[in-house]
């Protein structure tokens, strides 16, 4: 049991008042963790949120000893057993409910997203697709459909003191799982059995740690020259590690939804100058866009004096992408972002990646990656900064 | 590099031909396997096969080099770094080459796909939603498009000898990790570090196994008590396991994209009469269902045997969920279902799980699965059938 985030709701639902949007009605694991903080094990969950009242959150069966009703009314339907109807009856049947009321309101639903969430069981994504769409279309024939894809995500960007926790949490799980990695790595293991011990670390661990329930890692590592390429995710392979190899490890971990986007280095061995070198200039980078992180700030603004602390090392021309992104209820969020020409205005309560990185052929590739909320008053990283070689 | 499975691109085309497809333009992982051996990393890739001629691959420039061009004509594009243009403006740019010849053609579309494979990247799906559809109805205005979904299901569930090769090689893997973990857990492990030790053996040994690359694996422990409640997807917990507990493992693992979906049952400790009874008992009624696993047979008949076995051992109440579906690019796949009225006739090539199970209250639950072929003279199962306990 959670104690309810009400500044959260009650937000939500003067935002809703101010866009005219009379219900909501949401199914993307995002969504459903924001109006009920019930992370979907499935995807078939539905959540509704009225501009007045508590909101409602559908669920399988057997997943509803997992929801928290002093934060919803939870209602469980039957789903995938033999007894069970067809989802969408049951669908048809929940939501129907609503249709007198809302018959003729203005009504948001999930039209445009295509970077989604996970829900908890990330093997087999369950997405609102044309079945979703036309029965919403149907049972609401006569109201006024609005995509609320970008309401929410501009919402989602301003994090309260709860969520601030939340985040705090998963951020903490994820440095266990990045410690107990470089503790322990040695020449001779693969990068796949690096990112193992990362991702074993956090699924053992995760859970129970300071109330967490549901928790997931992926770690994908590159070692030696390998690093140089990892300017995406570039998965783990059987490539063996040798002294002296740097070794990035780009982490992603959800604990009951809640995101962090980290990237930790390591050096197999002593680092030589030159990896002394590359690393302490792109910490330096890293800190310093670190640092601009405060209110008011535009989002291009810590990601120009990252370019530019760079550009004194000689570095710049091996940092191709961009400084950060929002973070929160996705692995990336879209707002605030932190690149050349962001517009985003840094609030009190965002929350975002600090990730300059360089990938120089021939060498490999170094990238720092940090967690960090704007405070009133500055940055406040949630995950630990690094420290020179 | 995999010998091209022309068996199935030939099969794909004829199908295609006799359903009146021009073309296919298909963006969920599934799919993009299906027709050019490539698993995407990210969900921006999209396949396009035409009745004629070689599929081809579009897909971000850092994954280029994981494509196999003797599959596909390969065209990276760049995506995400700050040099790179709007992802919708590539789609655009890169379709529309299509459009002259195929303007007036039918189309095949992925609409009504719910349940998705994820990509390699399970962390965040990036999924065809709103834009998508709009932009292939702008650049492919006067072509008639079609869902394409039903039709690719169908084929993909019958199964070439490539593909076997490459499920085999995928249930290998999982067990590996599934006997490591009976292997070595202990009183006192917790659900959730039981799960962590079947992940981290598969995810760290996986890669470079007979030729896999990108192995992910998602396992869900129940024990003592809590496994009476595992008739779907349960999550594991940080339950203290005990001596004497039953101990289920719920297994997807992926290999390049092809899935196993299994399910192994152990002790902790020295099994009691009654665990014994009541696995040997299950285990008969799984051992009979994989054997009625037969060209020809109905997808209703191994269930029925499944259920007239249990009932002998009076288990037969406690057996909610079908009996069996099909596997191959997804963890579940629609085609067959071995479930009452089942009507799906079974062919050779067709792959599927065989998972009768029981969940006695205030006892627990047992669940078997194998995962088995329709061979041409009966069943072929891919992963090893249990022994009685």
């Amino acid at each position: 049991m959670n104690a309810v985030d009400s500044v959260r709701l009650e937000r939500i639902q003067r935002k809703m008042d101010e866009a005219g949007i009379d219900l909501l009605v949401v199914r993307l694991p995002e969504d459903v963790v924001y109006l009920t903080e019930y992370w979907p094990h499935h995807g078939v969950s539905v959540a509704v949120l009225a501009r007045d009242g508590r909101p409602v959150l559908f669920l399988p069966e057997v997943e509803a000893e997992w929801a928290d009703p002093s934060w919803a009314d939870v209602e469980p339907f039957g789903w995938s057993m033999l007894k069970d109807p067809d989802l969408y009856d049951t669908y048809r049947s929940v939501l129907g409910k609503f249709a007198a009321q809302y018959g003729r309101a203005t009504i948001g639903v999930e039209q445009s997203a295509e970077v989604v969430g996970p829900t908890y069981r990330s093997a087999e994504p369950i997405i609102p697709a044309a079945p979703w769409h036309a029965m919403i279309a149907d049972v609401f024939a006569d109201a006024r459909l609005v995509d609320a894809v970008p309401f929410l995500a501009e919402l989602r960007a301003i994090k309260t003191g709860y969520e601030v926790e939340k985040l705090r949490v998963a951020a903490e799980i994820a440095e266990i799982g990045l410690h107990h990695a470089l503790e322990n790595m040695t020449p001779g293991k693969t990068e796949a059995q690096i990112g193992a011990l990362v991702e074993a670390k956090i699924r053992g661990e995760g859970p129970g740690y300071r109330g967490a329930r549901l928790v997931r890692a992926s770690a994908e590592v590159t070692a030696g020259l390998n690093s140089a390429k990892a300017v995406l995710l570039v998965p783990s392979t059987d490539y063996v590690t040798c002294e002296g190899d740097l070794v990035m490890i780009e982490l992603g971990a959800v604990v009951d939804g809640y995101w962090s986007d980290l990237t930790y280095m390591g050096v197999l061995g002593e680092p030589t100058e030159r990896q002394r070198e590359v690393h302490n200039a792109l910490l330096e980078a890293q800190l310093a866009a670190m640092a601009a992180v405060r209110p008011g700030a535009l989002g291009s603004e810590p990601d120009r004096i990252a370019r530019e602390s760079l550009a004194k090392a000689g570095l710049d021309q091996y940092f191709p992408h961009i400084t950060g992104h929002g973070i929160g209820l996705r692995y990336h969020e879209f707002v605030p972002m932190l690149m050349p020409g962001s517009r985003d205005v840094l609030e009190p309560g965002m929350y975002m990646s600090v990730e300059p990185g360089v990938y120089i052929p021939g060498f490999g590739g170094v990238r720092i990656e940090d967690n960090v909320l704007v405070g009133p008053d500055g940055p406040v990283p949630l995950s630990t900064p690094r420290k020179p070689w």
